[in-house]
Order: C-alpha cells, then sequence, then structure tokens
C-alpha cells in the first residue's frame, strides 16, 4: 500500500494546500494529513480548531486521513508506515527551504522519497501567514480558503 | 489626480527609502508616505519618533502627506484614493516577498497597481533591519540614514 | 508629457507584453512600443511581421506609438524624448537581467527611470520564447496571444 | 495504469538522470524515458548513440519503456497515455525553468501532472552540458555517469 | 601576518562549520573562531557551553584561536587586527544575506575583505537552526555535528 | 608559495574584474591570469588582443603572471601548480553556476580549492557580455573597462 504524509501545520489550511493534495491523491493509496503541533511555538489557531477545520475540508474522502502529531516529521512517517512525504513547492525560497528539509530528512531516514507538486500559479501567493495576516486586520479571506473552512472560522 | 501610497514600518527610515520616493514622485500629482503602525509587533521607535522623522527628511516637499495607518494597506490604499503603490525592491528575497503581496492585493483590490523602482546598487544592502542592529550595537548609521534624520535619532 | 518606451523583440508579442502595456499605460501620456531590430541575431518572424502583428494589437489606441529601432535602447529613448522606461518582470531570473541592464543603463543615461510590473500570476510562464517553441511544433499557441496577433500568424 | 514520462535529451544520460528515474520508478507502473529529438538543434551524440546507451542503462528493467519523439512533450503524452511526467530539480534555475514548461503544459494539457524529485546533493552539479564540455577537453567523466554509459561513449 | 575572523553564534558548532575552516585556514596565518553574544536574542546553549564545544572541536590546532564577542563583528574585526573574514555559502538564501552583510561591512570597513566559500554539498542543508530543532525533538545530531561536540551536548 | 588561478574569458576584461583580482591578491603569493581559449565558440575579440589588453592592465605587477591555455581549467591548474582559484560573483545566477564548477571541479580534483569574493554593487552589473553589446552598437563602455584597455579597444 503507497501511503503519504502531507505534514503541515494548517494554521489554517488554505486553497492552496487543498489543490497540492487533490493533484497529489491519484499517486497514492492513502494520504495522511498530518497537523504538526509545535509545543514551543504559539500557533494562531488551536490545534483542535486546526483539526475541525481540516476534517471538515476533507470529509468523506475514503483516501484521506487526518491525524495530529508532535516531534519530528519523518518520526511521524514510520509511525504511520509512510513511505513518502508530499510537499508544495511555491517559490524560490519555498524550494530552497524544502531541498534542506528533504537532505536533512534522507539523512535521518533514507527509505522515506520526498515527491513535489508545483503550486498552480493563482495560488502560488497564498500562505497560511498572509490569511492570518488578514484576518488580524478583519479582511475578506473568502478567496483564499476552501469554502468549508469559512463557517468555522467566523 | 494620480495618487500613489509608499508604505512601511520606516523603523526607521532610510536612504534607501528616500531614493525609491524621490524617483518615483515625478509620476505622481501626490505621493502618501503612510507609516503602518502594526499592533501586535513591537517596533524599535514609538510611532511619534518614526512620523517626526519622516516628516523632517520631506519637510516642505508639496506633493508629500505624511500618514499613519493601521489595518490592511490595500484598504488604507482606498480610503485615501490611492490608486497605485509603490514599491522599492533590492533582492530576490524582496521580489519574491513583493510578487506574493502584490498578487494578493490584487485579489482583494483589482484596481490599486503596484509599480516596483529598483534601489539602486550601493543602496540595495541597506534596511531599516540593519540600522536596528548598528544603533543597538552603537555603531556609525551616519552612512545609511538622510541627513535629516540624524539628529532625531541622538 | 510623459512618454515611456516599452522595448521588446516582439517576436512575437504575447499576451503577457499586452496585460504588462495596459496596466503601465494609464502612467503616462504617451507610449512608444519599441521593436528592437538585431541586426546579429536571426529573429523568427521578419521585423515587417512582428510589427505588423503589434500594430494589429494596438489598433485605434491613442496614446501608443509603434517603432522600430537598431543600436542601444537608451539611444533611442532619448531619440524619442522618453523620460521612462517600462519592463515586466515574470521570475526570478527575469528580476536578475532587468537589474542588470537597468544599474547598466542608468550609468549611461542617469536621467532614465525604468518602472516595472510583475507580471500576472497566471501570464508569468508565458514567453516569446516559448510561443516560438510550440509554433515549431505545430502547437496551439492561441491561448498565449493577444487575439488580434493569431490571424497574422496562420 | 499509472504511466509516467520522464522526457529529455539524454545527450548523453547522467547518473542524476539515473538517480532521479530510480526514486520515482516505484510510483508508477510503467515509466516511459522520452528522448527528444530536436530536429532544430545539433545534439553531440547522434539519437542511434543516445538511444545506445540508455537501454545499456535501463537493460532488464520490466518497468522502463525507452521510445525516442519529436514534437511537443505534451503530445507524446498523450499518444503513449502518460498521466504524469517526471522531473528532476538540481537548482533555482532549473525550478525556475520547471515552473515555466509545468505551467504552459498545464494550459494545453490540463489532465498531465508533473511530479517533482529533488536531485541529491551530490549529483545537483551534473549536466548533460557538463558532461560534454569534459569529453570536448578529454577529461574523465567516469564519476558524472552510469557505468553501462561508459564502454559506450568510448 | 593574515589574520581572519571566523564569526558564528555556533549554537552549536556543525560540521558545515568545521569543514569552511579547514578549507580557509591555509591561506591564513591565525583564524579566529568569534562567537558573537547577543544579548538580545535568547540562544539555546549557554555562552559558556558554546565556547566549551568549540575549543573540544578545535583543540591542538596551532592556528586557531577562540574568543567570544559583542557588539559589530566590524568592530571585533579592528580589534583582534584581523584583516579578513570567512564566511560560508550554503544558498542562494545565504548569498543574498551574505552579500548584504559584505556590503554594509565595506561600507564601514572598507579595509576588511570577505572571503567566501561555498559549503560542499553533502553539509549544504545542515544549520545549526535545525540541529537545534532535531535536538528539540530527541532526535539523532550525530550526522551533523563533529564527533567532538556529541559527547558535550549529552 | 600560494599560487591562485584566476580564469576567464577576458573577452575583454572589464573593471569587475580588475577589482576581484586586486582584493584577492593580498592572500597569495603569485596570481596568474588564465585567458581561456575555447576552439569551438567565437570570440569577439581574438585571443591575441584579449591577452594584449590583459597585459596592459596588470603591467608592471610582480604578483601577476598573464598565460593563455586551453583545455579543463582544473588541468590547467595542475600545470601551473595551483591550489587556489579565485572566483567573483555578481548574482544569484553567478552563484548557482559557480557552485555547479565547483563541486564539478572538487569532484575532479580534490585538491584545488575555490575562494570566491562578491563583487562590489557599483560592478554587479558589469560583465563582458554587456560590454560586448554596447560596443557592437557603437556606445560608450569607457565606464566598464580599465582606463588601460580602452586605448587597445579604439
Amino acid at each position: 500500500m503507497k501511503t503519504a504524509l502531507f505534514p503541515g501545520s494548517f494554521d489554517p489550511i488554505t486553497i492552496a494546500h487543498l489543490d497540492i493534495v487533490q493533484r497529489a491523491m491519484p499517486l497514492f493509496d492513502k494520504v495522511v494529513i498530518g497537523i504538526g503541533l509545535n509545543s514551543s511555538k504559539a500557533s494562531f489557531l488551536s490545534p483542535e480548531k486546526r483539526e475541525e477545520i481540516v476534517r471538515a475540508v476533507f470529509e468523506n474522502n475514503p483516501k484521506i486521513e487526518i491525524q495530529t502529531y508532535e516531534g519530528l516529521t519523518v518520526d511521524f512517517c514510520e509511525k504511520i508506515n509512510a513511505q513518502y512525504m508530499i510537499r508544495g513547492i511555491r517559490s524560490v525560497a519555498d524550494f530552497e527551504y524544502e531541498r534542506a528539509i528533504a537532505q536533512i530528512n534522507a539523512a535521518m531516514k533514507p527509505n522515506i522519497e520526498t515527491i513535489f507538486i508545483l503550486s498552480k500559479p493563482e495560488f502560488s501567493a497564498i500562505s497560511s501567514t498572509i490569511v492570518r495576516d488578514i484576518l488580524r486586520n478583519n479582511g475578506d479571506v473568502s478567496k483564499f480558503l476552501p469554502s468549508e473552512a469559512l463557517s468555522h472560522l467566523y
């Protein structure tokens, strides 16, 4: 069984995340959305709210499984028997960040392969950081989030 | 009337900021220097001090107007009827950051156009971040700030 | 009178070129589309065909003037009394290329200012080079060229 | 059946190409190595020699099929019923080039998905261009080519 | 006497740092490892622990001198009569950061020259930031640190 | 004896080349300017003219030696007993190109170390390519070439 992990903070999940999952999904038998909980970094939304939104977005999708995790992402991969990680790339800065992470991961767990999908141009500027900034300033984020997410945010 | 906003934190304003404004100014009837106040981020200089310095730098310039603002930059653009934003680009990292912001802004307010000016090579390393770091270490910043700013800092 | 030059080979003009001109146009009284003829480099379309297509695209636009030129772009700017150059940027590679050209131009003619507009994300992959490659392989370029250009190509 | 195309000039195939194919292969039922023949560009090795070397490298691999093609890569994808393309990325320059190609391909054939694998750091400097340059200067390329390729080159 | 400063936080020192020092050392008569103490930023390891580890790594190396410093790096250069700074570059992001710092330093102290060494590909993903992150998650960092450092960390 | 090679086409040598040599020179006992002759690529200036200009620029400099070479640069390094190569970096594109070359060189000759110097910002746009382009269009290149070179060009 081909299992892939799509890890992230999802604080909150955006349409750019959703697009990557939907395009990568046909390659795998199961895709685990792993919501990373980083106890040393304050998040905007609580872990419970982040999970609630991700569950609403992927409801009734039999290939998708949603889990939260703490610790190193490669350790979580091993725990759930994922042979692959899926990562989206939007920009040169993303590419360099992902290249370093993938190289470190390969040094620690050579059996896990990272598969990259380039974000669609119309989604390439969307990030959770920007969405949070707009939310903090009472702006409209409906163009940047999956429709299922919106009712859980307001 | 062609009105442009030049937004920033100006914590403090540098000669690189001044150069961009001076080069962009002939294109517009009015340029508003918008000093963004971000209540969730501690600034080095107080909003009052930042505004005092910006006013000293642009004193007696009839095309320049100085305002502080809170909230989203595109909302402030609308409030002051600015059809344009002016941004300087120094580096590849700046370019990618500005591209994402401009794309998000265009999604929110399609009528506002962002105009980019490339910083002169001799100013391309100057940033408010580096100036603050030198100030914190009691170094000499006189090469990096407009002369009118210096007397307001010491 | 504010006059800007938008220089290029336009071999052929694409919808990405058109988008930059349309967004920059409100800033200027006149925009000259300068079709550069480089005698030392073979072009795909003849100079006459390139000019014919550009004329078809901008027909009846009173602010636009179309000219061909040889020699340095900054010399052509001076000849037509353009105080500005307009350039589009699609990518990091474009940015670095344009930065070098703008810096050399500023060393040669300090009075000419280059104004940059970032291409829209949906146009950021479109280049004359890719269009020529598709045309050589008998592919469909209708999504990448202004509609007025298509009838002149086939 | 999940079929992927790995397109290239393979002039000649390098160990960096081989590494990408080997890492991507487990995801697919069949991987077609497509040797692009570009009649308008002179190649270093003849199409026959390039194919001979690629065949030697992948001999006895039941999942691999080797074909040459002319014309647009997306058209060849359709012809062989490949739903996926595999591309390796070594550098920022590669990333920007691949992003533009993938975006144009998606505009022409939205059903073909491109999957990216990052080259291993120790292979990230290896390119057919550099190998050809070393060969032209009678240097030793044995560290950069699959061992099966070497006997076919000398 | 040719003296070079290799400045950093060394929180903790990695094999990538060590590699740069070893490759640059033959060029100089003395290399000072300068451990920067930044009072406004919390460090992961105490200054004492960082210095203890650096001393363990370079023990018995007659060309190496280890010092801690506060304030601007260029001022420390002057204090120790170093005419050179040594910096490693791993990525495009590093390059742009280093270029800005080198340009500011050259404006402040034109007599100090910065010499750059590119990190080996197998070390290009290793950073103190990533090592700290792995340590916080109880992962194994033995592939990323000099062997002398490990016993001082656990 | 510390010997470094500064290789290039020098078609023609620019003030940016000169600046790199002058800043690197104090580190070495001898710097060999190696003018690469690439028989498969047409040059703008003849090898004799390029050497004549380089000789004029470095006349009476006892540390500088000028040679032409064919073949791989690392082989020439070995021939002249140079333990170091000096390379200037102007931009991200330069950095990526140099990184690949340095990595390939290190694979072929691990004993040769490449030392990088970043070009001064005011020289970062100057390249032989741009100088040739201006010369072909009868423009003024006096700001971009060492004064000793100019009389040899006209």
